[in-house]
Order: C-alpha cells, then sequence, then structure tokens
C-alpha cells in the first residue's frame, strides 16, 4: 500500500509502497479516507519535539475510515462500516495504570515504546491497523462527509479533559488557550455539554470575537494583558458567577505564570484540568500556592487524551445536532502530497481550519 | 497437549491430546497449574443448566498458571510470571455495552457466542489462550500455593457486586446466600473491604457458627424460618444498626420471596446488589413495590462478575493478610481424573471447600 | 398574614389570617410572589392521597418569591433577593438517611412527622418559612417572571432523577410517563442535559405530536397499544440505538406491567430511575426477571426529588437559554380564590398547563 | 457556665463564668465532657498563627460530650445521648461552595467570619452550641472513654482526605509527615481503610519504628535525608508495587520542595492529597512539572476537613475493632488548668499523646 514514511527526522516523508499491514487477533484494519493533520506536525516531524517515534515511521494520529478486516474480539463492527480509529494504545496487561503510545506520534516512556513497536504506523497511509478498542462507529456518512468527522479528533481532547473534571450542564467554564486549535475545540465541546458559560480569554481580539459569533452568548471573551494579578481579575468578571471548572490547554511556548493566572480564577470546591503542553521541554514548573490548593478544596485533574467510551458520545452528540462539525474549514490533500499537507497545517493553525490527507 | 474435553452433554468427559493453543496478538497464553472445579460443573456438563456451549469444549474456568507467551499488547507481563487467569470475556468493540462470554462456562447472547468462537476453550486443559486482559500477575507463589490462590476466582464474584454499590469501610452489609460457596466469599471480603458488621442469614445453623467461628463477631448470624415476614424483621434485628447494603447471591432453586425478605431489609438510601442466579430457568420474577423503591430511595444493582481491575486490588489484599485464602480445604485431582473432580466438587459444595484439577 | 388553611380533610381551605412566621437560627422567611398548584392537589386535600399532613395545615410545594428574613447560617443570601424555595425538608442529624417531610405536602415515616411539627406550612400564604438549605437564590428577575420560574418546582424532580443516574450528554432517555405533568418535564430536562434523543411512548397521539412540535425531532413519540410485548418493542425500535437510560414516573393508577415493558427496553449496563406515585396505594408490586437484572447487570434506581444542590444548576441552565420556561401557560388567581386554583389545576392537568396561586 | 476565654492574643485564658448558650432553630447544645486540645493551640492563641478570630471567644475545636438542648431539624438525636461535635460549620445557603468557619479556631474569608459571629464559641467551656449537622451519635460510652473517643476529631482529617481520594481497600498510600500527629492517625486510617501498604518517611528513625511497632508490618518506613532526588527514589523503593496515592500533611514550617519529593512518588494516574500547613504563612509555592502531572494523568486534591457524612462510618470502624483509639496517652487537665493544657500540648506534640481538657 501507498504511505508517507519518515525516515529521520528532518527530512521530508517519502511517499512510497510499504506492506500492507497484516490482521492479528486483537486487531482493527481500517481504510484510510481521510486524516487530519495536526498543526505541530511539522515539528514533530523535524525532531524539534523530541517525540518519542522509532524510525521509519508512518505518522499520523488517527482518522476516519471503513473497517477492512477484524479480528475475533469484535462482536458488533462489519467490514466496511464507517469508523473513527483513535490513536491512544493502551496496554491490556495493566488495567490500573496502563502504558500508553499515540500510534503515529509518540510515547510516554519504556512501556509505550514497547506497544510502539507492533501499533507502530500511523494513518498517512492508505490502512492503518489499530486495537480493536480504538475503533468507534460512526453510522453512516457519505465519503465527502470524511474530512469534517475528522474534528472529533480534536474535539474528544478537551471531552477527555471534561470528563475527568465530572463537567455538568449549567456550569461555568474557563477555558485557557481558547483561541488554540484544541482550545476552540474545548469551547465547543464545553458548550455542547451544557456549560451555562465559557469564559474565553486570549490576545487575539479578532479570534475572541469570532468565537462569540459563532458559538453565542454564553461564550465570554476576555482580552488579556499579560499582568498576571490584573488577567486573573478580569477573567473573574467575565464570569457572570462563580468559575466552576478551568481548562487549560495552552502550547509548549507558554509561561506557566499565565497558566496560574486562569487556574487561581477557578471558585472554592472547584476543578482544573490541565491538558496543554506547557513544560514540555523543561522551564519553570507550574508553583501555586499550597496553602490556596487546601483551604479552597482545589482538585486538579491532570489529563492526557479520553477514555476508550468518549467518542460513542460524542459522535452522539455530533448526530443530534449539538456539536456541529462545520465550523471547520477543510484543506485536503492526497498522499502523495504530504509534505505540502504538513506545511499547510503548520502555515494554518488557527482554530477553525483543518488540514487533511486523503489516502 | 492433555485437556478435559466435552463432546455431548450428559457425557464424561474425554481426557485426550488436543492442539496446543496457538498465540495471537492480542492474548495471553498460560500453563495451568491449578484451577478449580465450580461445585455445579455437573450441572453445566450434564445440560441440565443450559448454559451455552459450542461442543466439543474444554471446560473450567479461568485458573492459576504461568505465563507461557505474551502478545504485543502487554508491556509489563513476562515470561513464567504466575498469573490469575478471569474467565470474562468481553468484546473489544463496544465500550459502554460490552458482549460478554465465561470462557469455559457459557456466553450472553449471540456476541457473546461470537466471542466463544474464539476464545473457545476453558482451562481444564495444559494451557489455556486468554484475552490480554485477563490476566493478572499474582507476584512470587510456589506451585503448592496455586490451589489456594484459586479461591480469588470465588472471591472476586462478590468484590465486583460491592464495587458495584460502592462499598465503604464502616458500613453493615448483608449477605443473602452466607452460607453457600460463593455467599461464604461475600462475607470474607465484605470483611477484608472493612464492612463493620456482616449480617449472614441462613437456615443451617451449624454453618452459620462456622462462619462466626472463622470470621469472629463482626459476623452476624441469623437463623430463617422460611416466613418473610419474620425473616425479614429477624434480619434487622441481628444488625447493630441501619443495614446499607444488602448482597444476595442465591442459587436457581430459590424462590424470588426468600430474596425480597432479604432486600427489603436494607436502611432508605440503601444499596442492594442482585448476583445470584435465581429465576435463571424462569419462575415467578422478583416482585418489589415501586413505591419502597422510590420513597426510599433505594439503588437495585445488577452484577455479572467484576470489572478487569478488580483482581489487582484483591491480590492485594490477599498479600496484606486482609483476605485469608487459608480458609478452604483444598482436594486436588490431576486431569485424567477431572470426571472424578467434577463429581467431587458436586459433592462437596460447602463453603470451604474447593476441589481443583491440577494439569 | 393571609393564607389558605386545611382545617380537615374534604372541606375547602379556609381563607383567613394566621399568625406571619417566626425567624429562628436555621431558617428563612421567604414572601411567596408566586406558588405552583400540582394538579392533584385536590386529591391531597380531600384525603384522597392519604398524604401524611398534620391539620390544620397550609398546602403548597415551595414557590417563588423574595426573602424577607434571614438566618445566622446564611452567608450569601441578602433581604429582598429573588428566590426558589424547595419543599423537600431533611433532618439535619443524619447525613446518610436522613428523615424527609414535603413542607405543606406529606411526609415520611415518623421521622418526616417530627419535622412537619416545624416546619409545618406550605406556602399558600403570604409568607413561608423554610430551612436554609431549602432556598436558592434566582438573580434578577421581575414579579410577573415569577409564575414562570415556578415551573423549576416542576423541572427539578426528574432532574433529581437524572442526577442520580448520571445522565450524559450525547445519551438515550426513554421517558415513561412523558404525557404527564412531571413527565414532560422529564423530557425537556434531559434535552437541555444534552441527551441526544428521548423516547416519549404514550397513548395520547395528540400530546405526543405536541412534544415533538415543541421539542424537536431529538424527541422520538411512540404510541403505545397496551400490549406489554408490543410495548417494549416498539419502544426500542424508536430509538435510533441502545437506551441507555429509563425515566419512569407513572401516577398511582398506573399499572406495573406499563412501567415493565418501559423498564425492560433499557440495554445492558443501562440505568433505570423510577419516580413515578406507581403502587401508592398498593396492588401488585413490580416484577422484573432477577435473571434479566443481573446478566444485564441493570441498575435501578429509586428516586424521591433531589439533591439541594440540584436547583442552581437548573436555574443556570435557564439563564443560559438552554432550558426554557415559557412553554407552560399559566393561569393565575390570588389567595382568596385558592379553592378555585385547585379546582383549575385539577381541570387542567395537562403537560403544558401550570395553576399558581399569587399571595 | 464555666469558660475559657481567650481575650486578646497573647494572654493567657482567662477561666471565668459566661452565658450559657441559648438554643435556635438549627442547632444542638452539648454539655462538653471532653476536648482535645491541639498540639499548636498556643501558637493560635499567641496570634503567631494570625487565624481569624474574633475576640474575646472561648477556642477549642469540637470535643465529646452528651446532648442537652436538642432543635428541631433533627429527627434521630435524644437528649443524653454521647456524641462528637465536629468543629466544621458550613454556611447552609450554598450547597456547592459553602463558607467554612472552624468553631473556636479560625474562618476562611468573609463568609466564614459571617458564620463565627453566630457559631462563636468553641469547646473549652462547660457548653456548646453547634449546628445540628456537626453533632454525631457514638452510641454508649462510659465518661471515662470519653477522652480516647476524641481521638475521632485527629482520625476524621485524614479521613476526609482519603475519602476525596477514594482510597480503595488493597491500594498501597505513601503519608507525608506520617511522624506527625495527624500524620501518624492518617496511617492508622488508611490502614482501617483497608490500605494493602501504607509508606511512613520521616526523619525521626524512633518515631518510624514506633510506627511499624504498632501497626505492624503493612507500614513501611523510610528514613529521609533531606535530599530531594534521594528522598523520592527511597520512598518509591520502599513500597512493594506502585504508590496509588500521597497524602500530605506537613506543618506550615515545611519547605514545598519536601513536598514535592513526596508527591512525585505517586503512579500513573495516581491520586494526590494535599491536607497540610504548608504556605499558610506564605513562602515559596509548590512547584510542580505541568508536564509530569498532564502525561501521568495526575489528580491532586486540595481538601480541607472532612464532609458531614465521615463521623458515622469512622465510628462504626471504631467499633468494629477496626481501628483502635488505644494508641492514645490522654492527659487530662480541668477547665482552670486550661493553660496548662496548652502548654501540656505544645510540649507534648508527638503521634501517640493527646492532651484533654475536661470541662
Amino acid at each position: 500500500m501507498k504511505a508517507a514514511v519518515l525516515k529521520s527526522f528532518g527530512t521530508p516523508l517519502a511517499i512510497e509502497d510499504v506492506p500492507a499491514p497484516v490482521l492479528g487477533t486483537g486487531e482493527v484494519i481500517v481504510d484510510i479516507v481521510s486524516t487530519r493533520v495536526i498543526s505541530y506536525t511539522n515539528e514533530v516531524l523535524s525532531g524539534e519535539r523530541q517525540y518519542a517515534l522509532d524510525l521509519p515511521v508512518v505518522p499520523g494520529a488517527g482518522g476516519v475510515g471503513r473497517v477492512r478486516a477484524i479480528g475475533p474480539d469484535a462482536t458488533k463492527l462489519a467490514v466496511g462500516d464507517w469508523v473513527l480509529c483513535g490513536p491512544t494504545v493502551r496496554s491490556r496487561d495493566d488495567a490500573i495504570a496502563p502504558d500508553i503510545h499515540l500510534q503515529g506520534v509518540s510515547a510516554r516512556g519504556e512501556g509505550g515504546m514497547r506497544l510502539q513497536k507492533y501499533f507502530h504506523d500511523g494513518s498517512f497511509a492508505e490502512q492503518i491497523r489499530v486495537p480493536t478498542e480504538n475503533v468507534t462507529r460512526l453510522g453512516q456518512i457519505s465519503a465527502t462527509e470524511a474530512d469534517q468527522w475528522c474534528a472529533l479528533g480534536n474535539m474528544l481532547v478537551p471531552y477527555g479533559g471534561f470528563l475527568a473534571a465530572k463537567l455538568q450542564p449549567g456550569e461555568t467554564v474557563l477555558v485557557s488557550g481558547a483561541t488554540g486549535n484544541f482550545g476552540s475545540a474545548a469551547v465547543a465541546v464545553a458548550l455542547a455539554m451544557g456549560a451555562a458559560c465559557v469564559v474565553a480569554p486570549g490576545r487575539n481580539e479578532t479570534m475572541l470575537a469570532e468565537l462569540v459569533r459563532r458559538y453565542g452568548e454564553r461564550v465570554r471573551p476576555v482580552k488579556l494583558t499579560g499582568n498576571e494579578a490584573d488577567d486573573c481579575a478580569r477573567m473573574k468578571r467575565a464570569a457572570p458567577g462563580p468559575i466552576d471548572c478551568v481548562f487549560d490547554i495552552m502550547p509548549p511556548s507558554v509561561a506557566t505564570t499565565v497558566v496560574r493566572a486562569a487556574i487561581m480564577t477557578v471558585r472554592p470546591y472547584g476543578r482544573v484540568v490541565l491538558m496543554g503542553g506547557v513544560n514540555m521541554q523543561g522551564g519553570a514548573g507550574l508553583e501555586l500556592p499550597y496553602n490556596w490548593i487546601m483551604r479552597e478544596c482545589i482538585t486538579i485533574h491532570g489529563v492526557w487524551m479520553y477514555p476508550p467510551d468518549a467518542a460513542v458520545r460524542l459522535i452522539a452528540l455530533v448526530r443530534a445536532g449539538l456539536l456541529r462539525l462545520d465550523h471547520y474549514e477543510t484543506k485536503a490533500f492526497d498522499l502523495d502530497h504530504a509534505n505540502e499537507a504538513v506545511a499547510y497545517a503548520a502555515a494554518n493553525a488557527g482554530p477553525f481550519s483543518m488540514t487533511m490527507i486523503r489516502p
């Protein structure tokens, strides 16, 4: 089959013929119809992000496609089903603290690298082999809709965080990083989950206005100044009442003081979710007053990705019209132009833009 | 490899050489050292229980052994590890409502039968192939201890129920069916989980006394009379305070009125767990006053088996000395005497007896 | 102050002057602006429902008004605040299983009657004294909006049930009793909580069509036939997928077989909520197959009313525009016409009608 | 009645006659039989801790006594009942984020101070008036046992933390601050809740040995060196497996780097509880790597005190013999010697010592 292969960090993807995956008894093989190119894929491929990848590798974080072959551990899937493939591979021999490998992207620790040996290649290819539990049926869609359904890959990430924080309909959320790609998805997901109000801080006023235009008056924009104390106060004021849940998904470049300004807007007994890339390459850690955490009874959830049962309900929210996928402007490339797709994604990292590869 | 094979219901197990299992990519192969023969295995093999089994089949519900081969979805298991194999096979393509097959025992519905096609054979054999998530490490044990560790197979069942009911240390539990095999295990597990008191009703006074002798004063025996209203009142009186959780694990032969007497001892806002075989072959259903359930805010949990993460913590409770395995008198047979083992198990169905096959 | 007083069951309410409530240190006194007359109030006042009420009594289940006086156990309430008063009085000396008294309506057991002694009178009066925790701030409203906000009294009941069942956005719900007063509120609340689909069974096709007209395509009406097996199958077919949660709020007159048809539509691992009045005056209990509950891992929640923290979030859902109060056609009476109000409420028991008393 | 009164910070308690409390409708009056003097009471009375107290005040954090008078919001309490009084007063008009006042000790924010106005005086007196929900029945005890039951005041604090972290039987816990007064109580409580193993780090080897001597082999002592990286590694090694839950209850004097060494021993997906006094008087905050919290999916719970339902179950654990109170050596003073009691408590701050005032 045809695939885009990274042979060494910093070189272009080689578009070439590679052996098609062979089905094992714990997996599903999917014909990829569309896969989203994450905006920072260029940083992964250049080696700048220092992600743990065993080369050569086919990159690509999940996608949308049709089931080609099914193992004996599936009872409801059928060949031809339209499915979403998630990239989060978890080891099956530790139900409590599984190792994690993000197929086609990165892995956590030695255990994650062991998983990567077998679930090695990502979705920039005609086919992908994924663990059975990573596949979720979409129901009937048309091939042209496949691009838009890839947006679930964006939305499932914040959904995982809000599930960890047990977000309730009627609550008030603050999304730190709201004008980013995942952050704007967090705004949409929080609203779809019934948040009464989403405070959206950012520096880019045009983008803040755009969030309000698209999602309506439940979004409360806040222009940040860069002064920690001022920003904290402004964000609090923007909310009509106490902020129940703060969600942070800032990129690696952001200082922890910016994150702290957002965190400390949360009300007593509130919950904080950390899903960003901050400190990924070191730098000063996140410093918080111990006494504040204790006296105010704050809970902080570090969350990486989302649980296996998340996709079913998010798909249902889309089907019900509660979560819209048509906010994304998509630009599709074929596999032969995978390098162009990566460059395009980097140049169009905004919140409502999605770059696709259609193998 | 050698195995005990059921060729048709009502015939003896044939002890013969069968092909050894071949490892797939989602499984583990275990050399079985000891497997417990459930007391009613004779009723399964005779066809009396009408369990869904695709013949010929190697029966046997999990067991204890050593890892022989490991798939690529495991990162912590090593060849040679002592492990517990659980029989509960769940389909991997539905995280919310998976199909279930009890390997070597039975299956639920069409989906369960599809799982049975691949995870077909049970543990009355030298080797077994199980899904990776069904294997839990025991740590170092000696071969002679393998029999006792099989008792976990008994204990995990009520543990699954108490987890569903979120049993808290310091609570009062009533075990309906306490003098049975699984019921007495429920008493032990509830105590190990920190139950302040376990009310143990039954008709067999000798056995009730035995429960108190073994587990101490936190067990409160109640002699049942067969009169529903009287029995309900007696059980309530036996508890030092309100009963927080009622756990029922009565066998198929018991009438639902007996179960109801136990259920209705639970306090307002209390939880009821149903794990028995009642109504398995039809008969009058469980009739409860709707208004009582509503006004008293009762929660009823139907529970089949236990979740994937249960074994790790139960093993830790044993290692910590909080749950003892030495209450069981074990009688072991080799594979050649599997039929004798089944007969022996049926004749020794009491609470502190365990019949083993050691392949 | 003026109040409507029930002196003996079966006699008209006497509109007369009674002593105004005196503030204690654990309460709030509220000037009632509007209170909803529950449709079956006539059955309570006639004695037909045999509700536990110590006569003479001022009936009336909570309402909307302004804070007149505040005890020392409140820190955020201010005199003049618009508030919702809930009727569910819970004893404060048992955090685990509190006694319950529905102020102005009924009480559960001896403990409930003890609470009724002090929190004796309901809301058909110019003032009411309620426990501090029963008051929730509404924010600014106008006096003319007070009628509509009373609809929260209807909506909080099913909300309590869905909270118990941990309803998730994206799930599918079946509301048994959807064409009734509380049942239609359950449909609205489930949708506001993000249910992807609400199956609404009933016999009244006009009303079913009305539910769809008001709440849109996410509501799936089902015409019931009265045949249990048929109805169960029809309800399942009406859902686009498995039914995650069945909510029942049938009135006392309905047979338990009707309830069972609804309950048994729930998917494996599904949740059932029972909040209706079924069996209130005896009759055959709810009979369910034990084996089905167990094998399918069903959870059944009996729920009476709603927890103390429910109102805050439901009010936020209204403020956010996610839950609309304008579906109700309200008809208001003054206190002098309280008996007319009770009669009118009985004659207009439909789902989108609300009868008010404005003292 | 007689009471010990603090008139200004830094002066001795005045033992004098003050008006007895008058019962309101939301409270209970208790005749105090014994009250524990927290070891740092001297720092509160001197003003060193800068606790928010409206002077003059009767200090004292809850205690054990007999019910003298009961409000109408209680249905199970009776005059003469032996009870535990908890100090945590919560405002009743905010179910989601109540204000908190620790009666006789301190208050949080303006709202807490408003509560303090009414629930003003603590337990160094013959009588105390507390909110009804702050009283829990102990069952029958003798007056001489009252001292020991006061130990619950110590134990409820860590119990509140373990409840927040949903500690499960069979888990491994690390108690940071294990050789302190609350820390050693945390060790006892974790064991009573079924922890398989409690890692107990500290600098005082004698005290570590004492913990093992009293609580047995499930306690794993670790001698700390003061080197953060070394200490973290030592603590991990002391556990037989991954550490599921880290509980910190370090005093204000301890540096956040010491806390961090403990926190970072927790396994992926583990939970951290912060209940100490660290940063109470400022100093460098707790700095943690954001990326570690996120990638390892860590949850951090700040917890102040314990929920209203905690005491019932902890009392049941004592009654069941699962939590022993006889580890404490008690030294009792009468009210006339309250100042001596405070000095004695400060001089005997060790883990198994308790200083009492018996009014």
